[in-house]
This record gives structure tokens, C-alpha cells and sequence, in this order.
């Protein structure tokens, strides 16, 4: 099967499934597009992306406001909150080819079980996103960073699959689109890596009202940024999982070099929409407990940001 | 001496100094009052207590705008933020007879050593309010529940000092004023056992922006409360004061029957003012990590709260 046969279904046309769709269609994929909210003005005006690599419209776009309505595909992308994955069974039979390949681009840990029991021998690959964008309107998204992703095949309980065929396949689909693609046979690891920033500035973020140059800034925050760190540190080591502690100082370099970004969780809560608690603390809290290790500071964030995530929506 | 003979300064006309003063001049003992930003007002119209044990005024009361034109006093009550205990090198010895006696009415651990510093012979009391009380208006204190003091002699590195004659005396002249007073030989163990409830309800009503009855309401940060106490204990534990984990169900019990309360850290949050942080978090980690405990939880608290503190007042 060549690239440009490939078809994609987008579920959850967001700042990420938005952005990734929109770049997929641009190389010319064949991409559709599940749309809630804004079904009627992404029909009428299709998607705008705005950003650092070069704006550009979509002025036709597929878009479906139910996926009863939209034909099976070869690659289903899921770019929602892992807060709505409750929905999968509704979402993810219908647009998905018994052949096909369910792409999770979600931040956190253990997110892929409620998508891996609904599939029949289908592929499942479960992606990380490196990217700084936002919905800033009805289908129009900006995209101000980054845009890698860190991709790899879901085995269950983390069991290594290696780099398979449909990886290799989904991957080349990206990077002809110019996405820079990093391919791993180690999906906990790189979720834990990825935790290693999101623990500390999605936290705090939320908890202190703080962009990520403000929690740069301050000599406190910053410690406790390097002490949380160092907890996903030692809540990967737990699940066997050895994330040198240089990879801190790198984290710490990046963030000092990004651009002041406020992250997806403090946005989600500027927005009283539900926060991906129980991805990025709780399942990893979860398992690193199980295996003995105690991490008293994420806990301490975690418990934090539950009574603040209760109140927001309340 | 008899109890009619004392005289008192009050250092710190607020909430508390201010109730206390005018309790023991209602009881008929000689008190001078050094005020700041009141000065005016309560020269004209004295000090108006509002008061669950009874409202009452005091028309007329000894206030002064300066130490200088204060008589030199039997008793010098300090109660002042331990956040301007620097300004006690200027404030006290002008106050404070040759023979007298100095009562510190302050939260935390280790906030005596500046008040002993200035002593000659003289003796340093330190006590401990169990009051809720607030400042609602200058020379106006409004006067919400409990009122009871731990009072005990501080020697240095809190040596045990007994239940000496300086303690009984002043004791009984809080006594006359309808005060429950208890001694303590030791002081170290009383000013633990009172972080057990200010640590996790000061500090978390300051980052959870939240009153005692929204945090003991919330299943998460109840549960960070009690984990927060524990650790207190730990503390406590480090320096050889055993408080036992009954305490905390008494203390978890008593915060569930108060009314709903800003605790004095929040009020000082949201009027811009500076966070008493050294004396009620930096003091204990300093003494409890020299001892070789870690308490990872609490520290956590500190660095939020000193983040929010800094940027409360610029």
C-alpha cells in the first residue's frame, strides 16, 4: 500500500488533531474530519492553520458531524482529551477498517486500554506530540512550536512490539507531511519521558497561575520543578524504565529556551474543561505505587489539583 | 508582687495583641498599647471588641505612636507577625523594665532567638493562641471563637526551663482576664504540636485559595491535610517531641466543628501582606532536615508558598 492511498480519520479536530490533520491533507492525504462544536463553521470556512512553518487555509475540508456518517479508514487518529475516552466504543468501531490502525496522540500513561479492547487484530500505535499549538477559534488553529512526535506500537501492559510495518507505514505518512517522526520500540519509556516535563509544568502551572517563563523565573518553583523531576525519575525506575538523570537538565535548558507558553492543562482549566488528571498523575502514581516506589511531592500536586479540578467545574 | 501591680505593653495592637490587651485592662491591670496606622483612631475612640465571649469597648486606652513615649513595663507582649520580629531590636528594650519579662504571642517554630538576643537578665516567655480573631477595622477586633493560650519559659535551643514564678504570674494575670491558660515545661513540644494545624490549613488555604470547611469538604485535600500532619509528626519525631498520631484525629475533629475560617496566612495572602513562611515552614524544615528528616510534602507546600508569596507583593 502506497502513501497516498492511506486514508485518515480525525476524532477530535483540536489543536493537535486539527494541526496534524490539516498538515496530513496539505501533503495530500485523504483526510476526514470528525467535528462537534464547530461542525457548521468548518463546512462553511474549512480549517485555518497558522503557523511557525507557514500559514495556510484548507478551504475544503471532509468534515462529518457523527462517524456514522463518515466512511471506515485506514488510520484513525484519536486527538482527544484523555478525559473523553470513555467515548471510544461510540467513536472508534465505526471509522475504523478491520484492517486498519488506531493512532492515539494523547498525553500520560496507560491511556491505551479503553481503544486496545475494542479492537479485532487491528493495530494499535500510541503517539506523543512535542508541540506548542492552540484552538484559537472555530477551525482555526495556531500553531506557535515543535511539532515531532515520538511514536510506537501498543503491546499490552507496555510489552515491547518493536518498529513493525504499520509504524514504519503511519510514520512515513507523517513525515511526508514535514512532521519530524521519532520511531520507538519502548512506548513506556518515552511516555515516562514525556512525563518528565508534563508532571512539573502542567502541575504547577495549574496550581500556581503561572506561565512557564514565570515558574522559570522563580528560584522556589524552579526547585521543585527539579525535585518533581527527579520523582518521575524515580516512579520510572520503578516500572524498570532508566531515564538519565542529564535528561533533566535538558528538559530544564528547553523550557528555559521556549517561548512563555501556558500549557494545556492550565488551558483546560482557564476553559472549566475537566484536566487529564488521571493521565499524567494518577495512572502513573498508579503503577509506580504498585511497585513500591513512593512519590510524595506528585502526590502532592495530584491531590491539589483534583480539589482545584472539582471546584473549576462545579 | 500583685497581680493589680503589673503593668503591660502591648507590642502589635491586632487582632491578637489587641484582644489580649483589652482583655487584661478590662480585668483592671495597666496596659500601654504601641500602635502604628490605628494610632489616631484609637486615641479618639479606644478599642471596640466584638467578642463571642461578649462584645465590650474601651473608650479610653494608654496608646502611643512610638516606643520612646512608652513607660518602661513589667510585661512587653509581642504580637507582631513574626515577619517584623527584626524591627524588636528598636521596639523592645525602651518597653521592657530591667526585672521584666518578655511574652512572645506568635505561630511557629524558632522565632524566639531575635526577642532573646535583646534580653539582660530579663525573662522570654513564648505562647502559643488558640484564637480565631481578626482585625476588621482600626481599633476594631472582632473576636470569633476560642481564646486559650500555651504558654510556656523559653530557654535557649529550647531547653526545658520548668514552671518558673515568671510563668505563674503572668499566667494568673491572663487568668483574671477569663483566658484559659495552660503551662508547658516544654515549649518545643507545644510549638510542634500547634504546627500539626497550621501547616497543612495555612498553607493550603493559601494555594487551594480555600477556607477550613472547603478543605475539610473535599475528599483530596482532606486526605493531603491529614498526609501533611503526619509529617509534621515526623518532624516533631526528629527532635525528640513524640506527639501521637491520636493527635491528629482530635485536631481533624476539632477543624470539622469550627466555623468556617481564613485562616490568618490567607488573610495576610490577600491584603499583600508578607507570609509568616520562615517561622512556620522554613524553621521546622531547617530543624527537622538538620535532624535528618525528610518531609517532602511540606517542603513542596513551602516552595509554592514562597513562589505565591513573591509574587502577591510585587
Amino acid at each position: 500500500m502506497t502513501k497516498s492511498q492511506r486514508s485518515y480519520a480525525i476524532i477530535g479536530t483540536g489543536a493537535v488533531g486539527g494541526f496534524y490533520g490539516a498538515r496530513l491533507q496539505k501533503a495530500g492525504l485523504d483526510v476526514h474530519y470528525l467535528l462537534h462544536r464547530d461542525y457548521q463553521q468548518v463546512m462553511q470556512s474549512g480549517l485555518i492553520i497558522e503557523s511557525v512553518d507557514g500559514d495556510f487555509t484548507l478551504p475544503q475540508v471532509q468534515a462529518y458531524a457523527s462517524v456514522e456518517k463518515m466512511p471506515a479508514c485506514d488510520v484513525v487518529i484519536v486527538a482527544l482529551k484523555t478525559t473523553q475516552n470513555h467515548l471510544l466504543p461510540q467513536l472508534l468501531p465505526p471509522v475504523l477498517k478491520d484492517s486498519g490502525v488506531v493512532l492515539l496522540l494523547q498525553n500520560g500513561l496507560d491511556i491505551e486500554s479503553t481503544a486496545f479492547a475494542l479492537l479485532n487484530n487491528q493495530t494499535l500505535l500510541s503517539g506523543l506530540c512535542f508541540i506548542c499549538s492552540n484552538k484559537v477559534a472555530p477551525g482555526h488553529i495556531r500553531h506557535l512550536d515543535y511539532s515531532a512526535i515520538t511514536l510506537g506500537q501498543y503491546g499490552k501492559d507496555y510489552q515491547a512490539q518493536g518498529i513493525t510495518e504499520p509504524l514504519r507505514q503511519v510514520a512515513q505518512d507523517f513525515e511526508s507531511a514535514g512532521i519530524p517522526m521519532q520511531l520507538t520500540e519502548d512506548l513506556m519509556f518515552a511516555r515516562w519521558q514525556k512525563l518528565v516535563w508534563n508532571i512539573p509544568y502542567n502541575g504547577l502551572s495549574v496550581i500556581l497561575d503561572a506561565r512557564t517563563d514565570e515558574i522559570m523565573g522563580n528560584a522556589d518553583s524552579l526547585e521543585l520543578v527539579k525535585q518533581l523531576m527527579q520523582e518521575v525519575l524515580a516512579g520510572a525506575k520503578s516500572c524498570d524504565r532508566h531515564i538519565p538523570t542529564s535528561f533533566i537538565d535538558k528538559m530544564l535548558d528547553h523550557t528555559a529556551n521556549m517561548k512563555p507558553y501556558k500549557t494545556s492543562m492550565k488551558l483546560d482549566y482557564d476553559h472549566q474543561q475537566p484536566l487529564e488528571l488521571n493521565a499524567i498523575f494518577g495512572n502513573p502514581l498508579k503503577l509506580a505505587t504498585g511497585k513500591g516506589a513512593t512519590l510524595p511531592q506528585i502526590t502532592t500536586l495530584y491531590r491539589q489539583l483534583r480539589f482545584l479540578d472539582t471546584r473549576n467545574r462545579q
